[in-house]
């Protein structure tokens, strides 16, 4: 994996009527999140939207240009409101049919006579898209070039990710420490905002949390540089060790 | 609470870098979603997004033109990283300031002298903004048009949004079934969308499902006509016992 320097982005496109419903929850966005900042990638939007082809096409096609990678999750299975594939193509203006090497994956995945229409149709994908090998049920995902097609099924879409580790190139590995405290966030606000005002190159998040009845603060910095975050925690840990307040954890 | 026939939808705005990061997993589109399913407002997109102001402030505008209902989590506590009232305050182009009202539930809500700096800022908000109210932790959300600004903690957020049932005008009840069966995607995927075409007022879902090393899939049927819907799940009951596949259940 080549390393820049420059940030790179991402995008995560979640395509599926059963996520805006609220009939699913969705953990993709979670899964892929951690494993693209393992690479050095950092996920700056997500959307969701239903299996409507406009809405396909017009987000694919705004969030393309806007960011190094879009990852699509959902709408790659057999199924009449799995559309991902057609709207893909649409989106990039290329002709929808068979890919051969998708066919073929398929074919050899299913026994004699069990490769019937609907398995046939997950092989359909954009012209020129590159396979994404699924170790899980044999129906491969598709690259057009920045756009990374992933079925929605958790534990398939997790099983695929790993094989496209050699081909994202990311930046700097994006790197994080977190010190949770036990106070209120109004008891640090100050203080804090002064040094994220210090530390222009970190991001420094506070999340307050309720655990066993008892309430407290995660003070959550990250940035790709590990000197700055060290600093800066010494920092945060000097001026909660002058108000008095607990460090529940640092890690 | 007015029942308007017309379709009423409404976008969320999920505002936090820590949800982007993968560090938290987003529970509140799930709640929100359910819930105005409830109300007969259908959830037509999702965006997460960072906690910059720019990215509220263009995406607040977006959104608030192409729905009915905008609703927003996150960013509305004491610290640095809380931006979305002032944010708000800028898409609306109105001023940001002590909401009079705001002020004085917090100032009778902490004890006297708890009433500080980081506190007061969350009696901070867009001018004209209506208070949303907050049995659990006492500071308000609020509201600006048509755009419902609610806090990132769930507990917080659910305890909050009982109280906007009645300012909710939604449409139809969006009402689903769901038929589980014993079978793969691929061997129900032509039968179900010549169904889909027959009944273009509902929305029909296909799911697989491994539970327990088993597979199925949950064929889900959404819409506002409890008629149609029997109609529908009638007939695929009727493919499915042709094709001598097994409903696990049908609720």
């Amino acid at each position: 994996m080549k390393k820049t320097s420059k940030k790179v982005n991402a995008a995560i496109i979640i395509i599926g009527n059963e996520i805006l419903s609220g009939r699913t929850q969705d953990v993709n966005v979670v899964h892929l999140s951690k494993w693209l900042n393992e690479l050095g990638v950092k996920v700056e939007e997500v959307r969701v939207i239903p299996d409507i082809e406009n809405s396909i096409v017009n987000t694919v096609n705004e969030l393309r240009k806007k960011f190094k990678y879009v990852f699509t999750t959902g709408g790659i299975g057999p199924t009449h409101d799995d559309i991902t594939s057609r709207s893909i193509a649409k989106a990039f203006n290329v002709s929808y049919g068979y890919n051969k090497d998708a066919y073929e994956t398929l074919e050899k995945y299913y026994k004699p006579g069990e490769f019937n229409d609907g398995r046939k149709k997950m092989a359909k994908m954009p012209d020129k898209a590159s396979l994404i090998y699924n170790p899980s049920s044999g129906a491969p995902g598709f690259i057009v070039e920045n756009v990374y097609c992933l079925p929605g099924v958790p534990s398939i879409l997790k099983s695929m990710v790993d094989g496209l580790k050699k081909i994202i190139s990311g930046g700097k590995k994006i790197l994080s420490k977190t010190i949770s405290v036990s106070t209120v966030e109004s008891e640090i606000a100050k203080p804090l905002e002064d040094i994220q005002n210090k530390f222009k190159n970190i991001e420094i998040g506070s999340y307050p949390f309720f655990r066993l009845g008892k309430v407290g603060v995660s003070i959550v910095m990250r940035s790709t540089e590990l000197e700055q975050i060290k600093d800066c925690a010494k920092q945060i840990q000097s001026f909660i060790k002058q108000k008095k307040i607990k460090i529940l954890r640092s890690e």
